[in-house]
C-alpha cells in the first residue's frame, strides 16, 4: 500500500561536533520520505522555494517518490539552522526561515486523495485538519506535532487527535501534552484524546510504544559514530509507517515489528550529516541491521 | 552455587516527591543480598554499629542470607542521606557520615573462602582486594565502584579491575572511567582494563552490556509509581549476580538473562521505599514480571 505525508522540506545549517553543512537537504518530509521510500511508495505534499534545484526532486524520484505534490513556490525554501552539544545531547536552534512555508496551504493532487496511509508530518495542526479533509477515507491516520502547536493552538490539535490513530511525539512533547511526567500516565492521557497508538520517541534511548493494553520497547541502537542527530525522529516515522504500509496491516505484532523497521532507519541516518545515510541503502543492509536489533534484544525464559 | 558479597550496610535518610524515610534500612549489601536471595544462598561481609537493631539481621536471615560475616563495631553505623528531584532524576546527597565504616577491616570468616561467585559492592578498592586476596580461587568475581574512587585511587583501582570478570557501573562512571563519552567507545576501553563483561546501569533508561563480541540491551520497566529509586542499582546487581550463581553458568545467554533478572528485581525496588519492595516477593512474582519484560521487549522477524 502507499502512504501520503505533508510536511516542511527544508535547508538545513547544522554544526556537531564531528562537523558543518549549510544549506543541506532536509526537512520533515524529505527524511520521512526517503526512509518509508524503502518500504512502500509515497507521495509527499509540500512546499518549496526557487531556491530548491532539480537534484532535490530527483533524489526523490531516484527512490520512487512521487513528488507531484510538492508545490514550487515563488520566495525562498524553509531555511532552519541549528547547533549540537559535545554529547549531541542538547540542540539550539541558531534560526528558523519559514520562507515560502509561511503561507503554505497544502493541495493534494486528485491522485493522492484515496491513498490508504496518510502521515501528517509536525506542521500547523490546521494545516494538518486540511489536510486530513482532502483524503477519503483512509485506512490509517498518524501525525506528529511539536512544543510550538501544543501551547500554541492546543484547541486545534485536540481536534486533530481525535481524528489520529497513530501519534509519533518525543518524550518531552509527550509530558507537555498530557502534563504528567510519567510517561505511563502521560500515555493513559493522551490515548483518551484520541490515537490508539502512542510512539514516544526517546532520542539516543530508542522507543517507548503503547497501543491495545501492550507496551513496547525499543532501544536506541548503541553507534560507535553519530555524526548528527537531525532527522532522526522524521527518519524513524517514515520506516515505522512506511514499514506497516508494506505490509497493510497494523496490528499489535506489526506494530512491534514497525517500531523496529523505523529504529533501524533512525540508526542509519544519524551516521551521517543530512540524508547522507539514507541515500544508498538496500534491502540487505536494512535486513542486516533488525537482525542486530534482534541480537541486541533478544533473551531467552527465566 | 552461592556468593559472598561484600559492600555497605547504612541507615538512609530519603525524600522523594512521594515522601520521606528516616533511618531506613539501606547500603549496597543489603539491597545486593535481599535481592540475591531470591536466587541463591548470600553470605554477606560488612560492618554495622551498636545502632543496629537485630531485627535488621533477622529479615536477612529470613531470607536466607548467613549473616555470621557481618562484624558489629562500637559506634554507629554508616549513615546516608538523599533528596530527589520533583521528577526523581538528580539525587542531592544531603550528608555522609561513615562512622564505623571509616575503619573497616573486612574480615572473611574460614566458611566464605572457597565461595565461587563473589560480588565487591562500591567500597574503597583497597578493601575490595583485600577481600579478593581472601578468597581460594573463585570462579567468577563481579565490582561495582563510582566516581570518588574513578578520581581517587585510579591505580588501585587499576589494579583490581584487572582481577576482576564483570564490572557493573553507571553510564556516567564509565564514561568517567574511561575518558569517552560514547558508550560504545567507552567499553571498549574499559573491558582492556580487565573486566570481559561490562555491565552498564542506566537508571530509568535500563542496561546496556557488553561481553565477548556482543552487546546487550534491557529496558528500565516503565512503571506507574516509582516511590524512591536508592538502591536501585544495587538490587539490580543483586538479581544479576544471584542469576548466574543460581544457574551456575556466566556464558552469554546466561548473561543476557540474569540482566533481565537484575532488571526485574530493580523494578521491584523502586516502588517502595527502602527494601519495602523486595521483602515480600516470591518466585511467581519475579517470573511474573520477568515474562513482562518479554512481552515488552519482544519482536518478530522482519
Amino acid at each position: 500500500m502507499s502512504i501520503v505525508v505533508v510536511g516542511s522540506m527544508a535547508f538545513d545549517t547544522v554544526e556537531t561536533p564531528y562537523g558543518k553543512v549549510e544549506d543541506a537537504l532536509g526537512g520533515a518530509a524529505t527524511y520521512f520520505s526517503m526512509a518509508a521510500s524503502y518500504f512502500c511508495s509515497v507521495k509527499v505534499v509540500a512546499v518549496v522555494g526557487d531556491d530548491f534545484g532539480d537534484e532535490h526532486i530527483e533524489l526523490l524520484e531516484r527512490h520512487g517518490v512521487e513528488t507531484s505534490g510538492i508545490e514550487r513556490a515563488v520566495g525562498k525554501s524553509f531555511r532552519w539552522g541549528g547547533e549540537y552539544s559535545w554529547n549531541l545531547n542538547e540542540r539550539t536552534t541558531t534560526f528558523t526561515h519559514l520562507n515560502v512555508f509561511e503561507t503554505f496551504d497544502p493541495k493534494m493532487p486528485q491522485s493522492f486523495r484515496r491513498v490508504p496511509f496518510v502521515f501528517l508530518a509536525n506542521i500547523d495542526p490546521e494545516l494538518q485538519m486540511s489536510v486530513l479533509e482532502q483524503v477519503e477515507d483512509p485506512e490509517l491516520v498518524a501525525c506528529d506535532t511539536m512544543n510550538f502547536w501544543i501551547e500554541g493552538k492546543p484547541d486545534r490539535l485536540q481536534e486533530l487527535l481525535r481524528e489520529v490513530d497513530v501519534l509519533v511525539i518525543n518524550d518531552d512533547e509527550a509530558r507537555e501534552l498530557a502534563g504528567k511526567y510519567n510517561l505511563v500516565e502521560a500515555a493513559a492521557e493522551i490515548r483518551d484524546m484520541g490515537p490508539s497508538a502512542l510512539v514516544i520517541k526517546r532520542g539516543e534511548h530508542g522507543v517507548l510504544a503503547f497501543f491495545g493494553d501492550e507496551m513496547f520497547s525499543a532501544p536506541g541502537f548503541p553507534l560507535e559514530k553519530v555524526a548528527d542527530p537531525t532527522g532522526a525522529g522524521d527518519t524513524f516515522a517514515g520506516g515505522f509507517f512506511g514499514y506497516l504500509a508494506q505490509r497493510g496491516e497494523h496490528g499489535a505484532p506489526a506494530l512491534r515489528r514497525a517500531v523496529i523497521a523505523g529504529s533501524v532507519m533512525a540508526s542509519f541516518c544519524v551516521e551521517e550529516f543530512s540524508l547522507g545515510g539514507l541515500i544508498d541503502l538496500d534491502e540487505e543492509r536494512i535486513a542486516h541491521r533488525y537482525r542486530a536489533f534482534q541480537l541486541l534484544t533478544d533473551f531467552g525464559d527465566l
